[in-house]
């Protein structure tokens, strides 16, 4: 019997991501539902608007080719993984907050991430574990990746 | 099957210190080695040398009042979740310090400990779930408690 009934994988598609998924995918015993989520920062959060000689437009169309990419990797990694195609999801977005923010809209009651264990070094995936550890309303694994 | 081969709670006799085990045992599925830490902060980090008037050799009996009392505790709660007195481990020192020694020296490849999921509270195991997080050479499951 899994202890969850609603496992959310948050991947980078880092070199470690199966290791995070076969992980969940453990976890859910073949009973808990498991939904794959990749959030993608936006561009012009990232570079602002006109920063760097790009103008909106640029940015836009940058950002369409990134999701397009983006999207097919999921697809990809989902099929691997074993994760049917409605239950992969890419979101634009801050990745505590999306992470969250899908945790609970969709009742999920554990969320899986990767962690570096190292300090200090400020990585995106080490900063996020923590910070969704901190308001998440469900149950964290954090999983120890190179 | 297990995922796990030794997992090391962590315990601060809360509320909801039952839940945690319970989850860290269900996830043992009776094959992982479970191990029970608590982690007593020892009084003279806390209140300094001579501060409140209090001299060393007071602060010692103190000391040693509440590590006969959490050595107890520690006992009846390791009874009550069927995990063997030689795997009930009591230390005292810092908690993210200890935690993350022990299951270092005891190859330990999962710590479950409780997590408050609220923001800026600065609770003590919210705190310490974020640095366990941080340092930690093994996989870590922060379960949500209220």
């Amino acid at each position: 019997m899994s202890l969850y009934k609603h496992i959310l994988v948050a991947t980078d598609f880092g070199d470690d991501c199966e290791k995070v998924a076969i992980k969940a995918l453990s976890l859910s015993n073949n009973e808990a539902k498991v939904s794959l989520i990749h959030v993608l920062e936006p561009l012009d959060s990232i570079y602002g608007g006109e920063a760097y000689g790009a103008t909106a437009i640029q940015l836009q169309q940058i950002q369409d080719e990134i999701n397009r990419n983006t999207g097919g990797h999921l697809k990809e990694f989902g099929e691997k993984m074993g994760v049917p195609q409605e239950d992969q999801h890419l979101k634009v977005g801050h990745h505590t907050k999306e992470i969250r923010k899908f945790a609970e809209e969709n009742q999920c009651d554990l969320i899986v991430l990767g962690s570096h264990g190292r300090h200090g070094l400020g990585l995106l995936l080490g900063s996020t574990a923590n910070s969704i550890l901190h308001g998440a309303q469900c149950d964290v694994l954090a999983v120890r990746v190179s």
